[in-house]
């Protein structure tokens, strides 16, 4: 933890994000794999933002014009959506609707790993995945065993502080244990979390739609919103798994915990650190 | 509350319907969004009744005509279940299944706006939807923001008594803050309900399969089975969210409520009005 | 009862493969309807297996073939995961790797039944359905009626036998108010269970990726998977519906009862018999 800074500024602005988004309730367009949608419209809608899952060809594009933000995962890459993720994407970025990817189980399986990296040319406002997806999407190695991660986070950090310095993507958000985030001007970890959020489907899945809708309300701000949307997201989690009795119970605890999340719950137990030796000495400050 | 008639025959025909899904377990085709198919399924069980989502080209007309009953929603129109919805409706009319249309996000996304309008044109028993789903499928105007409403259940009451007076539709389910149920011979109010169904995707969709529940055992009366199922779907709900923490408890305290309610849990909390200035003076009475 | 023997050796059994499904944590690909697949993939993680929906062709073949199971549902049988089904199930058989169909609504519905027809001339380890679903993939039936079975298990029990002495599929699982299960070497009935999980969308289709968990790590044993996957499956459904207060609740309970039950509640609660008539005097311990 030699690297650790203090966390209070950090906290600080995730209670500000999480205020806004709530305000705001930005509408957030969803094209996912259909075992998470549901789970993921849920997420959206407790943490006060509005979902819409419009991803058939020709719908997909012009409301990634008019939503507030965009999530593309590409867990079920069939051909309409894989087509609508694509026209979403490429709107999303005429339109500078925030947007965020979600390569879901990419490296040796042929369709998503093409889509992620079509995707990927589009320039994400954020890509997020565990650390096995984020490298190979990156092209830094081949990929996990089916959606689980075989490595961790921190091996993920050079491909993803690379990336974000070659300006293929704003910030990266590696999810795991500690999750890491890393955009140009910085890096950050979020120590937040339970093992709970990988005992049921959906746990990574939505916290994308979640930086989504963060991104919404932080325009030109995505490590701001990668960080925020962390934290709220493992916070609430953290807090659902003290009272859950497992994996069943834990869901609508979580969908609980983040309707309900104040922001004074944020900074009492957000768990924030600036990774100093990742950004050459800049801090999270400077990214406000 | 000028036009408020008193609501003792609604709350009993609603209670002997509610018994009559329960004895008779109508068998109900749902060609719906996946986004909401699982709560869709679990709400029409627990309510009693048997769901199937028969949703493929040569399966979905052939089951139409043998299912008690048929929901067509628009909310994820892929070309297959687009080709199943029209393909489903068709087969109903000819074999005289009661259906319900349910236009999800009608109105600015053109794929299921044409969708809509082509299975409007082969005039469903209850068209259901919120005010700006209504409006846009009946024509009127050009639909809400993504799938929430951007006017009220009242606004939406004019175009669905011309649309019912002009036999498009048999029966019209406005959902809302307060629901509004419009046939030609008369209109009702619901005014049960909890702004938790707004928190959790699938609040009003699921209502629709509840509609095509209640119609199935109430032939040739759209107006009796919008109403019963509004108001058993809505009751509880407001029985569920007193003892809810928030969207994610709510949940499955929603999907027991609706397993047990009785008739004098139905009777004691209907709060169901007659619209008697919709009708020129026919009440809810005559419907029965 | 008169055919009941001693279940100690079944109940140890079940309780072993529980503890070594938890330990290796087979990665189960599933192809499976759209309504049930958060469920799905829930109950093979609450349960310590891994899932994954891999459900595109040129994906889902490859997939197979390093996946520790695989499960194949025909519920909603769209043109995608249908070629992808068959595949898999292809590339699964090649590979060794176990697998399990599940014919769901199989019968008059022509999409899925000559897709469970060419699925099952692949040789599935576990064919699991309801009694009517079973016999109409046999050919033995036209089916029941949407979703449910119109016939008890035990009317199941002649095809089954047949089919696993012809060699047809190694096991049958037939699932009903008392499972039963029918291999070469003998059959079982298992009798835990709840009517609960009638009143949930998934309670059997979950079944299905619970055998196939099962069967990943009882290679050459199908007919100990299939009984273990059964026991473990009804018997958490048992023990959570004594602490819910509807379809609704139950669901958590159930998932958590899966992620915490000890191999001392399956010893203490396993209601599992030999049929000896079945078999002609072979006993389920010639099957371990």
């Amino acid at each position: 933890m030699e690297n650790a800074a203090p966390t209070t500024d950090w906290a600080d602005r995730t209670a500000d994000l999480l205020e806004a988004v709530r305000t705001r309730a930005p509408l957030v367009q969803c094209i996912t794999n259909t075992v998470v949608q549901n789970v993921t419209a849920n997420v959206l809608l407790a943490l006060g933002a509005s979902a819409a899952m419009v991803d058939v060809p020709t719908e997909a594009g012009p409301f990634a014009g008019v939503a507030d933000g965009l999530l593309v995962n590409t867990g079920t890459p069939h051909a309409e959506p894989l087509a609508a993720s694509l026209e979403a994407a490429a709107a999303a970025v005429v339109a500078g609707t925030p947007w965020v990817l979600d390569p879901v189980a990419v490296g040796s399986l042929p369709v998503r790993t093409a889509l992620a990296r079509d995707l990927l040319a589009l320039r994400p406002t954020v890509l997020r995945g565990n650390a096995s997806e984020v490298l190979a999407v990156l092209g830094a190695s081949a990929g996990g065993r089916g959606v689980d991660s075989t490595v961790g986070t921190e091996d993920a950090r050079d491909a993803a502080v690379a990336a974000v310095r070659a300006d293929a993507v704003a910030a990266v958000a590696v999810s795991g244990a500690v999750d890491l985030l890393v955009a140009p001007d910085g890096a950050v970890r979020v120590a937040n979390g339970t093992g709970l959020l990988t005992r049921i489907t959906g746990g990574g899945c939505a916290l994308g739609a979640v930086v989504a809708a963060f991104a919404a309300v932080a325009p030109g701000r995505p490590l701001d919103a990668a960080v925020a949307a962390t934290a709220v997201h493992t916070i609430a989690a953290e807090l659902a798994a003290r009272d859950a009795g497992g994996p069943g119970t834990f869901q609508p605890l979580f969908l609980d915990r983040l309707a309900s999340l104040t922001p004074e719950d944020v900074v009492r137990e957000a768990r924030i650190t600036t990774d100093t030796a990742a950004a050459a000495g800049t801090t999270g400050g400077a990214a406000s």
